[in-house]
């Protein structure tokens, strides 16, 4: 038998549903399922983690920003191929955004013990610390020391409490002072494996288990700014209005139709603000934020221009003023194309059908993408829903995924 | 010389010019041109207005709703004629809103002194109290008392140092007791006339300097909540969304093109609230106001039908909920026909091509049009601007609005 023959014996779905139920337990029983980085609950849960990882023979290792390591020799002098995720939530989040990637890796590794199956590479199971949004301002703050992406700054940011995030670090045995030092270069890492949950409703509408991830897309917001005049609603006839919310409710429709024209895309208008906002007053002003997501930065670009372009046709229809301006930009995140190949074969190995996506959120792979070849596989989320206590997904579907990431493991085995 | 050759002697400008700057002075030098009711401001411009009413010969009285009223006698036993309007003013307002119809009916009076005209009817001149909105949560106070639509509920109501509206009347001089007993009934006034600034751009736009008005509109407003589905704007596809921003938009333009087409009404979407108005989610509900106004009822209904039904169109088209639900409804206010009637001719022999206009805002007419014949008279307010110190009417226009109000006045002692 091949190594690829045996995987269809991974995992063991009894023991990777009695982990996730493990996991679920250290969580705040006030806020279910909440396990905040830094806290009682967050450490036990990593406690347990890190007895589960030295119970597998990995050599245990908290690095300077705080990510627990569990680490496997590999049969050759070569650089490790990690798999990764986290195991903090957001407040009232689930039981499976982020932990099920870590306890993936484990269960891979017990399995690969049992199917006495040694790597070319070293293989490395990573928590990364605190994935979310933390109070200190920043997430992914583990993947960002990691790859060198964690600076002073973020350091210095206190909490709620004046804590400073570096603090926080320390109290956990993290090494501040060592994380820029000790970050991996370029080539330290031969690959960066991810599983997660889509986080989105594809998967679960179409009735799909599986999909390798093309990337994570990029994020461009502008701020939009409708000037027109504010009028008492009784006494001002319609064809002497300047109506800033008319012209901005026809840049809404707009956006979407211009949006929905491109398939590889996603956009929304999701805060607007009305001024003076009162019934018996002709709206003067209106200030919107308009988001347009892709992995493709030209699609992102052409979304751009558009809205720019129909903002200008819509101000000189309405004879009033629109001012768009740029207000944040994140670049679009291409996984490997080497991996993007491995998973979306190991997907369908798994599942015949699996689907080939974008990312819509950000993960650890994000930061890890800076310094290495990143792969990631979605496993589907009911409903969409995620960030919530109601998030779900189907152990059975997870086995899958942890079968079709065990599958890539050992195809990028051969190829980096 | 008939009494209608006397009147394009009418008014003596210069000293309608000052009376008018005297009033302005009355007013809180730290935030002009503000004459709250209740104030001392307030009651210097009326004791200001009494002296100039008796030193005219009028008979002076306060009636219970705290109306000033200076009362010229006629030759014959019938109801008075009144000419009203308001002193008071909003917080930040101007210098013509109300007062200039106090000051005209006080120049006429004086007019008609000199050149030796005596009316059939008695005429009042009338300061009615407190007409805009005041911190009692009442307007139209003196007017609501003269015509018996001040309850007992709102005499009781506080402002905010729990003053009741009864105390504040009390300590003006009015008797909150003898409110009801004493309110005027059908009969008792034989027409109402009150010129007033238009508090639109119609008149100002199309530089003509008088309206006779039809009326004032009524107003019914509808609550709006579009219920969607929030979720993550990354990661939910285009074609899963139930985007409750896109929908209210769609209405909004659509409630727009639908009041645009009737030629008799206005309509606003003035307020509108995005939940949870966050630039990453799609937004999951929208709650918006959208108010119809008009002088006809049955336009009004068809406007509030076609609105319920074009939220029914969108909401199936996008499988989302759209609720609406009549939130106000205030039936429009005719003016009586032989008014208008008289108020276009006086308008027009005053200055040829005068028009003819709905009021869009309400005024003291709204309460005595429920006990008696209404007409007004609308001088230009440039750009449209009332309620700001802005407010300005050129004292030549305010002019011409004396003399076709003097000459709606005689048809009027002639007609009724």
């Amino acid at each position: 038998m091949t190594h690829q023959d045996l995987i269809s014996q991974i995992p063991a779905i009894d023991r990777l549903a009695a982990d996730i139920e493990t996991m679920a337990a250290f969580t705040d029983p006030e806020h279910p399922f909440t396990r905040r980085p830094f806290t009682a609950f967050f450490k036990q849960g990593r406690q347990w983690l890190r007895e589960q990882m030295a119970a597998s023979g990995l050599a245990i290792e908290l690095d300077a920003a705080g990510n627990l390591i569990g680490r496997r020799p590999g049969q050759e002098d070569l650089p490790p191929i990690l798999i990764g995720s986290h195991t903090d939530t957001v407040a009232g989040g689930g039981r499976f955004d982020g932990v099920i990637g870590v306890l993936a890796g484990l269960e891979i590794v017990r399995c690969l013990d049992e199917l006495s199956i040694l790597l070319r590479h070293p293989l490395e199971i990573v928590d990364f610390l605190a994935e979310e949004p933390t109070d200190f301002g920043v997430s992914t703050v583990g993947s960002r020391g990691m790859s060198g992406n964690l600076t002073a700054e973020m350091l210095a940011q206190t909490d709620g409490r004046g804590v400073t995030l570096a603090e926080a670090l320390l109290d956990l045995g993290g090494r501040p002072a060592d994380i820029a030092a000790e970050a991996r270069l370029p080539g330290d890492i031969a690959a960066y494996l991810e599983m997660h949950i889509e986080q989105g409703p594809v998967l679960h509408q179409r009735a799909i288990p599986l999909a390798a991830v093309t990337g994570i897309v990029g994020i461009r917001r502008f701020s939009v700014v409708v000037e027109g005049e504010a009028n008492h609603a009784g006494t001002t006839p319609m064809s002497l209005r300047k109506d800033a919310l008319v012209a901005a409710a026809r840049f809404v429709i707009d956006a979407e139709s211009i949006i929905r024209a491109e398939e590889n895309a996603v956009g929304t208008v999701g805060y607007l603000k009305v001024v003076p906002n009162m019934a018996n007053v002709v709206p003067g002003r209106v200030e919107l934020i308009v988001e347009m997501r892709s992995i493709e930065p030209e699609t992102i670009d052409g979304i751009g221009q558009e809205l720019q372009h129909r903002a200008r046709e819509i101000a000189q229809a309405r004879g009033i003023a629109i001012s768009v301006s740029r207000l944040t930009d994140a670049a679009p995140v291409q996984a490997d194309p080497r991996l993007i190949e491995i998973a979306t074969q190991a997907c369908r190995e798994t599942a015949p059908g699996a689907l080939v996506l974008p990312s819509g959120a950000g993960h650890d792979a994000t930061q890890i993408a800076t310094i290495a070849p990143v792969g990631m596989i979605f496993v589907p989320s009911r409903g969409g829903k995620s960030h919530t206590p109601k998030e779900w997904t189907d152990v059975a579907d997870i086995a899958l995924g942890v079968q079709a990431l065990a599958r890539a493991l050992l195809k990028a085995d051969v190829v980096f």
